[in-house]
Formats: structure tokens, C-alpha cells, sequence
């Protein structure tokens, strides 16, 4: 874990599917990278689950095959463990040189998806989360807040290859975005929910907006 | 996890390597499988990790590659995610209906391995289990006990693939040895230590006894 006072600043982008949080992290990622170089600082740029060659491979284990492959117990211990390796091989060493890193959904969405959507509960997950990543946690996150049917409309209209979770039920991707919302009440420090139902531009304004305030940056 | 009154017991055989775990597991189900057949039930033989069509996947990340190619901690969290697939898919049901399973490692190795030899500690270990299997034990793991250059010898001698421990320091192995033998210390109720320094025979007659003696066999 990074513990030097130069540490680079570690923020994650969270919400449920086609929130937009791909399309904004690279927005975000142009602002940023200008911002930093007249610090001397560069900018990382990942996601989960992957984001390390150990972690990619566990990705492909998590993406594949059918829905009920994993139970939800045991997808959320390998979300952990691609996190895990995420983390001490990509994120880690990044922040401690002094970079930062902007991240792809990190562990809210395992909160979110394993947690609240298919019933583990915040508990388990929490405590499972503390005992793999010894109480690391993003400096700020950005949860992209958009109705269920709006997000999985334009989900659908991308046409990717891993769809799993964009076929689960209609009361799933509301438990998601309500615990999402839930999440940031309990860490208002941590989170900022952004209202993702606007044109891209707007979106992306109000990224920035939230980002500057709360890390000091100039707007 | 299995609940019903009827459901068989579950029988974990740990120890360091060249112990003769995979000898006396051959030796111990024949002798099971007999007794058993009288009542009706039948004995599933399997080993860790691996054990299901999801935990053979991860093992197969496990067991190949560099020593470092994972940490301590991605190394435990990837074992307790195989563990709860092999749990879910295999040793549940099987105990459910009433049948007995005999296991070649379980949750011990990870404390022993992890825990103890490669310093993560038993606390964190332990969380992580509880977390991850929800309080679910063993009712009688055999740890077979032996010297470390004894049992490096026998190991060394069988000649396998999967040598990534073998080839660890010896301060490692006297670590692993000295584990066992605290978790045994410390739940005598579910653990037997047995000598594993004689001849097979010998050695297969200790643990007959014990098994017997446990769980109410007649020997
Ligand atoms: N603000 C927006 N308005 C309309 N469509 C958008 C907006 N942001 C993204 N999209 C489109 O919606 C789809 C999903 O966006 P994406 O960024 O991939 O979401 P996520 O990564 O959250 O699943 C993409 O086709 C993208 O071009
Ligand atoms: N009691 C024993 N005395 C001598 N050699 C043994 C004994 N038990 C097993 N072996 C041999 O030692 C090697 C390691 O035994 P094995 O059962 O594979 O140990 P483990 O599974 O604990 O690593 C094998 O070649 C096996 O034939
Ligand atoms: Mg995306
Ligand atoms: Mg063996």
C-alpha cells in the first residue's frame, strides 16, 4: 500500500451498465493528464476487473461462459483476487512514484453488484473487502447516477461481447443503482454521484466540477 | 452449507509436502468405502485445489508459473475462491445426501502456506475464511506429521510437475510443519496429529485408529 506524503491521488469511476462511465473516464483522463503535466505528474488509466497481466487472466476466468457459472460468493472472491494483484502490481506502484490513477470501477461495484444485487449483503462483502485490501480505499469516486432503463438502452445499443449482467432482470439493475446511491450516503467524503443523464458534454462538466472541488485542483 | 440431520462427515487430510497425504488418501477410502457400504452411503474422494470444473480452472492458475507470479494474498484470496466452488458444486451436495468426502487439503493448507510460511498471519487468514465459507469445518482433518528432510526426500524422489513449494527455503517448511502443528494445538477436538515417519502400513494403521476412535467407526 502507498504510504509516501508524494502519493499520487487514486480515483474510481462506479455505476451500473451504460452509465457512461467508459466514455467519461477517457474525458476525464484528457482534463486530467493537462492538469498534472504542469505538476510533473502523469496519469494511469485502468479498469477492473484486469488492469495487470495476473488480473487480465482472472478477467477472463470472470467474463466468459454462463451466468450461473460462479455463485455469488465465489465471483466476488475472484473479483478480489484480480483487485488484489490490480493493486500491488498496476495502482500501487503508480502512486507511489507519485502518478495518478483513474480506474474503471473498483470494489463499490462488487459491493453494488454482488452485495446488494444478487444478496450477499454489505456485510460479507465489506468484511471480505477489508481482510484482501487492508483498508486501502479511493481517494475520490465518481458514482454516474442514470434511471435503469435509460443506462440499459444505451448498453444495448453499444453491442458488446460481455453482456452478462446486461440480461439480468429489471429489479437487479435497480437494487445495483440503489446500492450505488446507498454507498455514497455512507461515505459522503469518499463519493460524489453525478447525474449521468445528460448529453456527454454536460456529463463531463459535471465530472469535472466535482473532481476539481474536492481534490483542489484549478477549474 | 449442508444442514440436514442425515448428512455424511467430511474428512480433511493435511501436512507438508511428501507427508503421504495422497498415499494414505488411497489406503484411507478403501477402508471407508467398506465400512460405509454397510450403512448405505458412499465416500467421494477429492483434493485442493481443484475438485469442481470451476476450481480446476482456477488451479490451473495456481500451480503453474514463476514462485512470485502471484503475492500471499492473491495467492489466498484465488485458493478460498476455488474452495467455495469445490464447496458449492462438490463436498455440499455429496455431504447433503448423506454421502462421506475425503479431502487431500483443505482451508488448513491456506493458514499453514499462507498463514504461517509466507507471513500473511493467522488473523487476516482467518477472516478471510470465516468471510469466505461462513463458519463451515471439517469434522476430522488428519494432519500427518513429519520431519522436513524427510519429507522433502519423499517428495523430491516422486518426481512431479507441480514443484512451486518444494523448491522454497527450509526455514519455509520448518514454518509449515510448525503451523500445522499450532492448528492442531489449537482445535484438538477437530484435528488428530498423526507420525507419518514409518512405513506405509505403519503410518495407515495410525490413522485408521484415529478415524475410527473420532468419529465412532468400528475399527
Ligand atoms: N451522456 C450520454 N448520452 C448518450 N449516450 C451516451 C452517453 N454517454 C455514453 N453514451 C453511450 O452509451 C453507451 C454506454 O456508454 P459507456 O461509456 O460504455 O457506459 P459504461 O462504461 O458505464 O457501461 C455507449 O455506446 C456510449 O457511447
Ligand atoms: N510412509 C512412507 N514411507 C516412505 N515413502 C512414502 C511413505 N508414504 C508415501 N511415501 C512416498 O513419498 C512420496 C510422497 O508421498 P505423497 O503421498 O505423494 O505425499 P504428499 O501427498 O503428502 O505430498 C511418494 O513417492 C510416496 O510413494
Ligand atoms: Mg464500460
Ligand atoms: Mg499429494
Amino acid at each position: 500500500m502507498p504510504t509516501s506524503p508524494q502519493r499520487g491521488r487514486f480515483i474510481t469511476l462506479e455505476g451500473g451498465e451504460g452509465a457512461g462511465k467508459s466514455t467519461q473516464l477517457r474525458r476525464l483522463a484528457d482534463t486530467l493528464r493537462e492538469t498534472l503535466r504542469a505538476r510533473g505528474a502523469e496519469l494511469v488509466t485502468t479498469r477492473e476487473p484486469g488492469g495487470s497481466p495476473g488480473a487480465e487472466e482472472i478477467r477472463a476466468l470472470l467474463v466468459t461462459g454462463e451466468t450461473g457459472r460462479w455463485s455469488p460468493v465465489t465471483e466476488a472472491l475472484l473479483h478480489t483476487a484480480a483487485r488484489r494483484d490490480h493493486l500491488e502490481r498496476t495502482v500501487w506502484p503508480a502512486l507511489e512514484a507519485g502518478n495518478w490513477v483513474l480506474c474503471d470501477r473498483f470494489f463499490d461495484s462488487t459491493m453494488a453488484y454482488q452485495g446488494y444485487g444478487l444478496g450477499l449483503g454489505r456485510g460479507s462483502v465489506e468484511t471480505l473487502q477489508t481482510a484482501a485490501l487492508g483498508g486501502f480505499r479511493p481517494d475520490l469516486t465518481l458514482i454516474l447516477d442514470i434511471d435503469v432503463e435509460t443506462g440499459l438502452r444505451r448498453a444495448v445499443a453499444r453491442h458488446g461481447g460481455e453482456d452478462r449482467y446486461e440480461r439480468m432482470d429489471i429489479g437487479f439493475h435497480q437494487r445495483l443503482r440503489d446500492g450505488f446511491l446507498d454507498i455514497a450516503r455512507r461515505e459522503p467524503e469518499r463519493c460524489a454521484v453525478v447525474d449521468a443523464d445528460a448529453d456527454p458534454d454536460t456529463v463531463q462538466a459535471r465530472i469535472w466540477s466535482a473532481v476539481s472541488s474536492r481534490l483542489g485542483l484549478p477549474s
